[in-house]
C-alpha cells in the first residue's frame, strides 16, 4: 500500500492561500537562499496527488514544475482539460482517497505526495496521511483558505523535528500517530 | 503607553479550545516537566485582559492562578458577576481595545498579558498587539474555537526564536512588525 506525504507552507493562522488562491506571501525576502527540504522530499515521491485548485494554480507555471506523475482530483474535469504540454505527465480521476490510493498502487507508485487543502484533509480523514512537514511563514492573513478542516476525531502527530530559518520560516515535521 | 503580549497554545490546526471550551487536549504527556517560559513571562506582566470565555473557564480553578489583577472584557457581565473571592482582583471593563489600554495605563500597568482568541483578535485588529508566543500541541482537533480570525489587511510579524521540547510541543515567538 503507498504511502502518504504532506509538505506544505501555512500562514501564522493556518491558511494556504488567500482567497483569490494568491501564494504571493509564501515568498518571503530571504528565504528563497535557503534550504528548506523540498528537493529531498521530493526525490522520494513517485508521484502527486493534488485538488483541482491546486493544479489550476501550478498549471499556470512555466515551465511545469513537476518531474513526477501528478494526479488531479476533481469531479468536472477530464483529462480532455489537461493541456496538450503535460499529456502523459497529468492524469484526472474522480475518485475517493482510498482507490486513489489504489490507483496509484497499481502503477508502481509508493509514495505519494499529498498537496491541497481540500485533498489533504479528505485523506487526513481517511486516515492515510503518514506524516506531515508543515512550515510556517510568519504573516498572519486574516482571510483565505485554511489548510485543515472538520474532523469527527482528534488526530494525534508525533514531533520529530523543527527548524526556524534566518528568513523567520519554521519548519516542524509530524509523524501521524497510528 | 501600556504595550501588550500574546502567550497562547494552540493545536496544529489553530486551535484554543474545543467547541464546548474543554483544553484537556492542551496537557500532553511530559510536557508538564518542562520549562515553556510561563512563569518568565508573566513576572514581566502588570495585568491581565481576558474575555469573558477565558474567565468563564479560568474562575473554575481552584486556587485562582493569576498573581496580578484581571480585566475581564464583557458586554453582559458586571463587577456584581465576581465572585467575592475575587473581589479586587478582578475587574470587568466594557470597552474597546484602545480605551482598555487607557485604562490599564491610569492604574499604572505597564505591560499587559491579552489572552483569549476573541480579545487577542480584536487587540490585533487594533495594532496594539507588540509580540506573540506561539506554543503548539502536536494534535489536529478538528474542531474547535480558533485563535485568529478575520483582518482587514496582512500583519508581518518578525521571527525571534523558535524551540522545541522532548514532549513535542513546539514554541516560536514573534514580535508584530511596526
Amino acid at each position: 500500500m503507498p504511502s502518504c506525504h504532506v509538505f506544505i507552507a501555512t500562514s501564522i493562522d493556518g491558511l494556504i492561500a488567500r482567497e483569490d488562491d494568491d501564494i504571493d506571501w509564501l515568498h518571503l525576502p530571504g528565504a528563497e537562499a535557503e534550504d528548506h527540504g523540498y528537493d529531498a522530499f521530493i526525490a522520494g515521491i513517485d508521484a502527486i496527488v493534488m485538488g483541482r485548485g491546486s493544479f489550476d494554480k501550478v498549471v499556470t507555471f512555466d515551465p511545469w514544475p513537476y518531474p513526477l506523475p501528478v494526479v488531479v482530483l476533481s469531479a468536472t474535469m477530464t483529462d480532455a482539460d489537461i493541456p496538450d504540454r503535460l499529456a502523459g505527465r497529468v492524469s484526472v480521476l474522480d475518485l475517493p482517497p482510498w482507490e486513489v490510493v489504489a490507483h496509484c498502487a497499481a502503477r508502481g507508485w509508493n509514495r505519494l505526495y499529498v498537496d491541497g487543502g481540500r485533498v489533504i484533509q479528505s485523506f487526513l480523514r481517511a486516515g492515510l496521511i503518514v506524516d506531515i512537514v508543515l512550515t510556517c511563514i510568519p504573516v498572519i492573513l486574516g482571510a483565505g483558505k485554511p489548510l485543515f478542516g472538520a474532523l469527527d476525531r482528534d488526530i494525534p502527530l508525533d514531533h520529530l523535528e523543527t527548524r526556524a530559518f534566518p528568513s523567520g520560516l519554521t519548519q516542524s515535521s509530524y509523524r501521524v500517530r497510528r
